[in-house]
C-alpha cells in the first residue's frame, strides 16, 4: 500500500523571493526530492498547509490529526517546521494509535546547498516503513517517540526529554 | 552502541579529476554527508577499499565479510558500488546471521548536484537501526532482503528477483 | 597590478541561520567563489561592512567612496546589495574619475543553489579588466554606466533609465 | 545585436550516465546557465558538435571557423574543451580578423557542484562585449590573446606562452 505524505510547510520548503529578499513558501519540494532520491516507494502527497510551525495553531493541528485519522494508509509522513514539531507529535500521539506516523523537517531550506532535507526525507521514508505503530519524530538520523522528544533551542538538535 | 560503516568505494565516492578528465576515488564523502544531515547517530567509519564494484573480487568480498563478522557492532552499513551490490549482499547473507547489515550506494556521485547519495545514506542509517538481524540492500527508498534482490541493468533500479 | 575588491554585504553573502530561521551575514563568500572559478587574477579583498543595502546610509557610502579613492589599485570591484546599488554607483561616479569601478551583487544568496552570484562575479571581474575608467554596474550579464541605470523593482532586473 | 554562441562540447557539458557509469554528452547546459545568471544579453545559441576536444579534428575546426565567419554577429562565444582550446583559438585567429571571438570552457562539468563553468560563462560573456576585434581564450578569470596562450597540463591553468 502507498505511504501518505502530508505537507505542512516548515523550513523544508522555504524559497528565497528575489524581489522582496524574504523567505517564503511556494510549492513543496517533496516530489523533486523523491525523484532525486530515485525513490520507488509508492507515495501519495497532499499539501495541507504551507506555514511556519511557529504560526501553527491548535486548529491547524486538529486538521492534521483529522487527515491522519481519515487517511486509508497505515503509514504516514508529515513534513513540518522543526520549532513546534515535538508539540504536534505529542498531540497526534494522543489521538492516533493504529498507524505509524513519522514527522520530519529540515534545519535549512532544501534549496540551500547545505540543507539536511534530502537526508531527513530518506530517513523518514525508511523509518515509516519499519517502525511499529506509533507517532515519531525523525531528525538528526534518529527517531524519537512522540512523548519523549524536544528540540534543543540552543543547539538546534532533537533529543530525548528524559 | 555505535553503528559501524565500512566504505568500499562505488559511484558514491567518485570525484572528477580536472587534470585528466576522469572519474577517480579520493577520500570518502561519508563524514561530510553525515555532517550535512546533522546526524547525531554515533558511527565509526572505516575505509576497507576504494574500488569500482565491477572490479571487486572474491578476495575483496571475503575481506568485507571478515570485517563485518569481527566488528563489535551489531549494526553495520557497507557503502558499495551498485553494479555488484546484490552479489556481495548474497555472499554476506550466507555468513552473517546475528547482525543487521545494510548495503547502500548511489547511482550518481555525491559530488554531482543530481546525486541520490544523501537520500540513500539517510535511509540506510534508518534501516540499520530498525530492521531485524539479516543482510539487506537499501536503495530507491526501499530495503530488500539480500537473497531476493537484483539491480535491473536497464532501468538502474533495484527490484525483487521473485 | 592587483584588482581591489571591497565587500559591503548584500544578498550575495547572506547565510541561513538554522537556529533562528533568519538570513544573516557571516563571512564573505568571495574567496570561495574565486577559488571555485579557478580565478588566477590577483585580487586584494577587504570587507568594509556587511549590511543590507536598504540600510546603507550616506555615511556608509562616503566610506566606500573614500576607500575607492585612497586605494592604490586602478581597478576596483564593489560587492553590494542590489536594492540601492544604482544609488551608490551614482554617488561614486560623482567622485571618482580616474579608476574603473564595477559594482555587482546577486539576486539570490550565493549559498542557494539557484544563485546568480558566481555568474555575476565572473562578469564583474571581466568587466573591470576591460572597461575604460568610470563607474559601472555589472548585473544580468551586462554593464551599465553609473548615471544611466536603475533596478526595476517589479522584475528585479537592471535596466537603462533612458 | 545578439551575441552568437557556438557549442562544441567539452567538459562543460558532460553528464554522468547512471546506467553505464560513464561521462557523456547530452544537451548543452548553456540555456540553463544563462537563466541562472539572470542574463539579459540577447544571445543565439547553436550547437555545432558535442565532443571531447581531444577528439577534435582539423575538419571540426574548419567547421567552427566557417560558422564564425558566416555568422552575421560580430561578437561570438565558442564553448570548447580545455585540452585543445588554445589550438582552436590559434587556428581561428589566422582566419578571423573583423570579429570578437571568445573561447571558454570548464575544468569541471557544470553539473558537478564544484564546477567553474558558471563563473567562466559570466566572464566570457563580459569579455566578448568589451574586447576589441580578435580571438581570445577566457579562462581563470582572465583573457588571453589567441596567439599567446597555452594550457599548462600539470596545473590545469591557462597561461601566456611568453
Amino acid at each position: 500500500m502507498s505511504i501518505r505524505i502530508f505537507v505542512t510547510g516548515g523550513t523544508f520548503d522555504k524559497e528565497y523571493n528575489e524581489i522582496t529578499g524574504e523567505l517564503y513558501f511556494k510549492d513543496s519540494h517533496l516530489p523533486e526530492m523523491l525523484k532525486l532520491g530515485r525513490s520507488r516507494v509508492p507515495v501519495d502527497i497532499r499539501t495541507l498547509m504551507m506555514i511556519d510551525s511557529l504560526k501553527m495553531t491548535d486548529i491547524d493541528r486538529e486538521l492534521i490529526a483529522r487527515h491522519c485519522i481519515e487517511a486509508v494508509e497505515e503509514k504516514i509522513i508529515v513534513t513540518h517546521g522543526t520549532d513546534t514539531m515535538a508539540e504536534t507529535a505529542r498531540m497526534l500521539a494522543g489521538k492516533i494509535k493504529d498507524k505509524t506516523v513519522v514527522l520530519t523537517g529540515a534545519m535549512i531550506p532544501y534549496k540551500f546547498g547545505s540543507s539536511d532535507g534530502l537526508f531527513n526525507m530518506g530517513s523518514a521514508l525508511a523509518f515509516v516503513q519499519t517502525l511499529p505503530m506509533g507517532v515519531y519524530v525523525a531528525m538528526n538520523g534518529r527517531y524519537f517517540e512522540a512523548l519523549n522528544v524536544r528540540k534543543n533551542k540552543e543547539t538546534g538538535q532533537f533529543e530525548e526529554v528524559s
